[in-house]
């Protein structure tokens, strides 16, 4: 039990807050539960209060209203986001909640609308994918008891926040290692944004890689993409155009390993006999396109599994084992990589 | 409003069922919220007596919960399900609601269980894909005031169930009618499962446009799969390894396409070249595998976001202008498709 401002560990009634406030008890009730009902002056004064007091509502889940896990997606991207919603529903189905669905649209912090409304239907937890809370917005939820956990972060995670995510920097690693193995020293990579942790951690298993094959990296075949189609076409075209061009890319996504895909074919390049490629995350559909491909197993089921997992362990008040489980990754073979021709 | 029992046009009221089933106001009360503390034999007279009586819950949209909408698949494969996913979102969100997300998990009808939590949560309407529900589900959401909406019905769809599909004999029809133009004669398909009716107004479409071009149809030629990879797969190998092998198969979904392109390059027959491929659906992916593929369009997340709209017209208790909207199909054509060899 944290140590609360009264000096004491007895926890902060709603009683309290009302007459620190100024306001009646209902008044408090109506703010905690997100109501739109109170005027916006009045409701920064209630949660100002909450704040000072760290008021922390104790929650007894109540057997007549069936239980909401929030699941929250910066961006859902098709296969990807199916593997996590399937995770998060296996995971959910065995204490029966049911999944409330939100995108962010590209957003990584929820808007405040949208917020107040999640306050309102006042779920057993959320989960974050890609996307992130402010610190106020932090601090609503844990006022309201409303434990979340965050999978693969999108920025630097902030501390004591629980999240899920997978070794990205041993992903990064085993790709080009393998394509080191095969022989190829002229290895491009295609990551995603810059400002994403995973996407950095993958570049940097790669950089590893190179080093202790002692392969200096070319400035030039490091390159940032946004993990779709698209970034791995322009960034494959432009890699494969050059004087030097690579004999194998390591497209960060298997999105981008696609898009890296097409660029070889536009240019007259057969894939693996003239350009090896491998991608990330093993979506259902790899196995199937020509060439089949290889890639790294992001093992996303599992990953949203142990979220929910997390979120039910911190709904009855206990602390998870860690406050970060990163799930490993997998280098799965298939054809689309081979030695270097010549 | 509709003609009750009792002979007039007044709504029967929750102390009339209370009255006529010899329970209290507040024990119908419960049954209709789906609380769990009613006993079974209870419940049961209760439910009852609310047929017999036509009862009908008006519901005022409360100000203080924020609505829900319950989207319900018999099974989310992958991207499919994604685009369905977004349709709704994108609906929903004009109207503040947020999205509760069901998967059957292969199962055409949802479970009891379920059905009380759904019951529980009381939302604004349910949307169900490929997934039905049974004659006492459909006639407790009627009497709780919950509307609900069928995308791309399983079976027949039920008489005054609201639906929303798209021209899949149309789509049938239009591939068919393509692979004819370029001049093949040995053109084979692969639906769905029988027991779907998308899947087979797609064959029926098949049908004819061979008969309209003077092909009998080869009783060999016309599959049914399971609208994954592995019927494509199974099916392909199968009718390409044939003595009269076809030049062309229409595939009936994007996935079993890629199980068809799978199974030539097993066999060593290129696509276009030896084999001429159609697929259904567009889902983002076929733009981007080697050949993009020739396909039909089904506009998935007009469908959802037409199915949303329907939901919240029938909550706010009028009538869609009609119980079956079926959105136009489209032949996008790409490269998976040219001409026969010979």
């Amino acid at each position: 039990m944290s140590t609360s401002s009264n000096g004491g560990t007895r926890p902060v009634s709603i009683a309290a807050i009302a007459k620190a406030a100024g306001v009646s008890v209902p008044t408090v009730s109506k703010v905690l539960n997100g109501r739109p009902d109170v005027a916006a002056g009045t409701r920064a004064r209630v949660e100002s209060i909450l704040e000072q007091q760290h008021y922390q509502r104790r929650r007894a889940r109540k057997s007549s209203r069936p239980a909401l896990i929030d699941l929250v997606f910066h961006e859902m991207h098709s296969a990807w986001a199916t593997e996590i919603i399937r995770g998060v529903e296996l995971a959910a189905a065995e204490e029966r909640a049911a999944i409330v669905l939100s995108e962010l649209g590209g957003e990584h912090r929820p808007r405040r609308e949208w917020f107040d409304d999640l306050l309102a239907r006042g779920p057993l937890g959320v989960i974050l994918v890609l996307a992130e809370l402010d610190a106020g917005q932090r601090l609503r939820l844990t006022t309201r008891g409303i434990p979340f956990v965050v999978v693969d972060t999108a920025g630097e995670p902030s501390p004591g926040v629980p999240t899920v995510g997978s070794a990205n920097w041993a992903g990064g690693l085993a790709a080009t290692r393998h394509l080191l193995g095969l022989g190829h020293r002229r290895i491009a990579m295609i990551s995603g944004p810059t400002d994403m942790l995973c996407s950095r951690a993958r570049v940097d298993g790669y950089r590893s890689a190179l080093e202790e094959a002692g392969i200096p990296v070319r400035p030039g075949f490091v390159r940032y993409g946004d993990f779709y189609m698209n970034g791995g076409h322009n960034h494959g075209l432009d890699l494969l155009r050059g004087p030097d061009r690579p004999t194998a890319i390591f497209a960060g996504s298997d999105f981008q390993a696609l898009g890296v895909m097409r660029a070889a074919r536009e240019l007259g390049l057969s894939v693996p006999a003239d350009l090896s490629v491998v991608g990330y995350d093993d979506l259902p559909v790899t196995e199937w396109i020509g060439p089949p491909l290889t890639t790294v197993r992001q093992p996303l089921r599992e990953m949203a599994s142990t979220a929910t997992h997390m979120v039910f362990t911190l709904a009855r008040g206990e602390r998870p084992p860690s406050d970060r489980i990163d799930l490993a990754t997998e280098l799965i073979i298939r054809d689309s990589t081979c030695p270097p021709a010549g």
